[in-house]
C-alpha cells in the first residue's frame, strides 16, 4: 500500500515483500509492517500528522468496510474521509507516450496469439484446449498473463456474453466466441473474435456482416470531443437497422490500460468525453438464445484525427 | 448477487448473464436488472418487508464502501446491518464428502501437471516458459484454469516468496520455486515444489533437509481438536534447531476449497480449532536474500486419525 502525503511517499509491506522491495522500488520509504496494511496506514496517519485532524482521499468503491474500519481504528479519529471517487481513474484514461507502446505491444500480442491459434481450431478439441492453446502461447510471447480469463464458448453457449470455457467439444457448424487479451509490461489487450466451423448460412453471414457493420460505425465516430455515449448509438442504429437491436445486450466498450476494464465506458447515457491518448474496446455483439452469438471487438486509441485500431486480426469471418 | 431471506433467495443479474442463468440455475426466483446490483438488492429489501426495518447480515472484509451505501440509498433507510464477519468462511472451513472428492481431484491434476513438467525444466528456458507449460497443461487437464498466477522463480528470485515469472532465463547451479494450483469443478489446490538445476552443493541440501522436516513435523501435528497455531509452532521450531528460523517469513498455511486462500490460517497466535473435514495447505520455507528460497507446500485433509495428504508429487530434492 503506497502512503502519499504532499512531498512524501511511503510504501507499506508485509514481510513477503521485503527483498523485493529492496530490488524493485526506489524513491520513496519503505516500511515493512506486522499487523496488516490498513492498520499500519492508520498508525502511520496518527502519528505523522501536524494537525488534529489528516484529510485522507478515498475511492468507496475501491475500498472495503472492514479496511475503512482497520484504518479508522488505528487512526484513533484523525482522519476525514475525502470522497475521492474516479480521481485516479480519470488520471489514468489518458495514456502518455510510453503507455500507448506498451498498450500497442499488448494489443500486437493478442493479435499473433489469435492468429496463431486460429489454424489449430477444429470440431473435437474442447473449448478449454482451445483456450489453453491461447493462454499457453501469451505466456510464450512474454505475458505476465491473461487481461481476464480466456472465453471460448462455442455453439448455443457463444450466445453468452460472459461464457467461461468448458470442456464441451466443438462441432461442426457451430459459432465460436473467443475473447482475449494479455497483461504486457503491465498494459492489458482484449480483443473479440467470431468464427464459424465449416460452411455458414447466410443468417449467420448476415448477423456477422450487421456486427462489423456497426462496429465500424461506432469506431468512425472516435475522435477527441465526442461524448462516450455516441460510439454506442451508432452501433446501436445499425443494429437496429438490421432487426438486431434488441439482441445486443450490453454497452458498446470500456476503456483499456493497466486494468482491463477502466473508464471511459461507452455506452447510453455516458456523458464523459473522448480525449486524445484514450484506450477503448468496441465490442458489439448480437446473441440469440439457443442460437448462438458473434461479437467482434477491438482495441482503438483515440488520436487527434480519429480512432485508431491496436489489435489487428483480421476482422473477416472465418470459415474454418 | 443471490438476495437471502427466510424461506426465500432471489439470484440478480444483468443483462449479460440471462441466458447463462436460464440454463444452470434452478430453486430460486432469477431477476434480471438494469441499474446495478446493489441499488436492485436494496430495491428489493425495500419492496419485500414486513417490519418497518430488515435486518441485513454482512461481511465488512467482502462488501466495498460503495456497495453498502448504494444498498442502503435503494434501501430509504429500512436496512439495519448485522456484521456477519467469518460466518460464510466458518460455513465453508469443513468439507463435505462431494466437496473433498473434488479437492482430491483437484490435487491430483496440480501433481500430475507437476510431474509432467519437471522433465522440461532446464537452463535456458525462461521463467515465463515454464509457467506457460504449466498452466497449458492444467486447463488440458479439464481445469477452468490456475487458481492463482503459478510462480515459478529462479536464482535469487527464489527467495521472493511471492514472485511473478518473469522472462528471465534458468541458469545451471540455481534453486527454482515452482507454486501452482488449479481450479477443477470449481475447487482449488495449491502445491509447491522446489528443484535445483544442476548438483547442489551441501548447504541448499542442508536447507531443503530442514525446510522438508518442518513441513513433515507440521503435518504430524494436525488432526482434529488442534489449535491452528500448533502446525506453524511444530515447523517453526524445526527451523529454528537448523539455525534457518528468521529466514521463514511467512506463515505455514491456510485453508482451501472454492477460494485458494480460506479459513483457518496455520499462523502464530491462531485460536481456531482444527476440526474433521479441513483442508490445509502446509507450506513452510526458508529465503535468503541474494541467494535464494526453498518452500514445499502440500493440501492436506484433517481426517479421524491425522493428517492427509491430497497433494502426491515427489518431495525428494530434485536435481535437474
Amino acid at each position: 500500500m503506497l502512503l502519499v502525503r504532499p512531498g512524501d511517499a511511503t510504501l507499506l509491506i508485509d514481510g513477503r515483500y521485503t527483498f523485493q522491495a529492496r530490488q524493485e522500488v526506489s524513491g520513496v520509504r519503505v516500511e515493512t509492517v506486522q499487523h496488516g496494511l490498513f492498520r499500519a496506514a492508520g498508525e502511520a496517519i496518527a502519528r505523522r500528522r501536524r494537525r488534529r485532524t489528516v484529510l485522507a482521499a478515498y475511492s468507496p468503491a475501491q475500498m472495503t468496510v472492514a479496511q475503512q474500519a482497520a484504518i479508522e481504528a488505528a487512526a484513533k479519529g484523525h482522519i476525514r474521509w475525502v470522497n475521492a471517487t474516479g480521481a485516479v481513474e480519470r488520471l489514468r484514461a489518458v495514456k502518455d507516450t510510453d503507455e500507448l507502446a506498451r498498450m500497442r505491444q499488448a494489443a500486437a500480442a493478442i493479435s499473433e496469439v489469435f492468429s496463431d491459434v486460429v489454424p489449430l481450431i477444429r470440431p473435437g478439441l474442447a473449448e478449454l484446449d482451445v483456450a489453453a492453446e491461447i493462454e499457453y502461447r501469451m505466456k510464450r510471447l512474454g505475458a505476465s498473463g491473461p487481461s481476464f480469463e480466456t472465453i471460448v464458448a462455442a455453439g448455443a453457449r457463444s450466445a453468452w456474453a460472459h461464457a467461461r470455457p468448458t470442456s464441451k467439444l466443438l462441432k461442426k457448424n457451430e459459432l465460436v466466441v473467443l475473447d482475449q487479451g494479455v497483461i504486457l509490461r503491465d498494459y492489458c489487450s482484449d480483443m473479440t473474435r467470431t468464427v464459424f466451423l465449416g460452411r455458414c448460412s447466410r443468417k449467420v453471414r448476415r448477423m456477422y456482416r450487421a456486427v462489423l457493420e456497426a462496429q465500424e460505425a461506432a469506431k468512425n465516430t472516435i475522435r477527441p470531443g465526442v461524448e462516450a455515449a455516441t460510439p454506442d448509438s451508432a452501433a446501436r442504429e445499425v443494429l437496429r437497422k438490421s432487426g438486431l437491436a434488441g439482441f445486443f445486450t450490453h454497452s458498446t466498450g470500456h476503456g483499456l490500460g493497466l486494468e482491463v476494464h477502466e473508464a471511459p465506458r461507452l455506452g447510453k447515457g455516458e456523458r464523459a468525453i473522448l480525449e486524445e491518448g484514450m484506450v477503448v474496446t468496441v465490442e458489439p455483439g448480437v446473441y440469440v438464445e439457443g442460437f448462438g452469438g458473434i461479437r467482434i471487438e477491438d482495441d482503438v486509441v483515440v488520436t487527434s484525427t480519429g480512432g485508431r485500431d491496436l489489435t489487428t486480426a483480421s476482422r473477416e469471418l472465418l470459415e474454418l
